[in-house]
């Protein structure tokens, strides 16, 4: 399963595919019009001086068909990180591989070389698919834990 | 209002106070069992090589009585960071005096300063008074995302 594709830390010189992946992920999901945001700013978030998130890339056939992007949030109680996953995207021609799953577990490991005590994402509620393949990789999905968000 | 007390980013000094101000959070929470942590651990995620977190303190007579610690999460869309506030926390006798909304207000000024695209915590579904106040500052509430989790 493993032999179609490579999952690697993402390099300075991927983030045009990157960007070109968010805009994909935006036209699967009909939200084409949110996307306002440019290549030059994701490279600075993910490569400056004051990187505020990271990415992996799925590559196949030379190309980059997927990505995560993924950033570190903070369990007081633990006194430990933990991954927040905040997007995964794998072209629709690429699915039924493994390769999602395969992120999953190379995050999963990433998480616990760094010491972090969880890894975290959001899933909307009327996923049942997703769900049904969250819970078969093991996580929970918090019930009565809504996000508040105030935009600026 | 504002005269009472002081924010300010923490200090490597504000360490214990702060790990202090955690345990008793657990405490009202009734969650103290969980806090597993350590004050040699949050010294390193906040002000280590690699910090994973930040942390603001509420001061009044002369003791911090209040901290919010946050993170930054991810838009891809937007890209632009986000902040995410993990902990906010008065000490209950320091309460009714605005200390919790000049701090939402600290956090929102530093988040625009920072460029950032939002701002972002959770709260649980059935605590209706927080859920009240936070639609009062200017938040919506995402009703059909949920958290999924991993922990290790």
């Amino acid at each position: 399963m493993n032999d179609k594709f490579v999952l690697r830390p993402s390099q300075p010189t991927d983030t045009h595919a990157i960007f070109e992946l968010i805009k994909a992920l935006a036209e699967y999901e009909k939200l084409s019009h949110a996307v306002v945001g440019s290549v030059e700013a994701l490279q600075k978030h993910l490569f400056g001086s004051r990187p505020y998130a990271e990415a992996i890339v799925a590559e196949s056939d030379g190309k980059a068909v997927g990505f995560a992007l993924y950033s570190y949030n903070y369990s007081t109680f633990l006194t430990k990180p933990g991954i927040y996953l905040e997007d995964l995207f794998v072209l629709p021609e690429y699915r039924r591989q493994g390769i999602g799953k395969a992120i999953f577990k190379y995050l999963a490991e990433l998480a616990v070389e760094r010491d972090c005590g969880r890894m975290e994402w959001s899933v909307l509620d009327w996923n049942k698919p997703a769900i049904a393949f969250y819970h078969q990789i093991g996580a929970e999905i918090l019930a009565d834990w809504r996000i508040c968000r105030i935009t600026f």
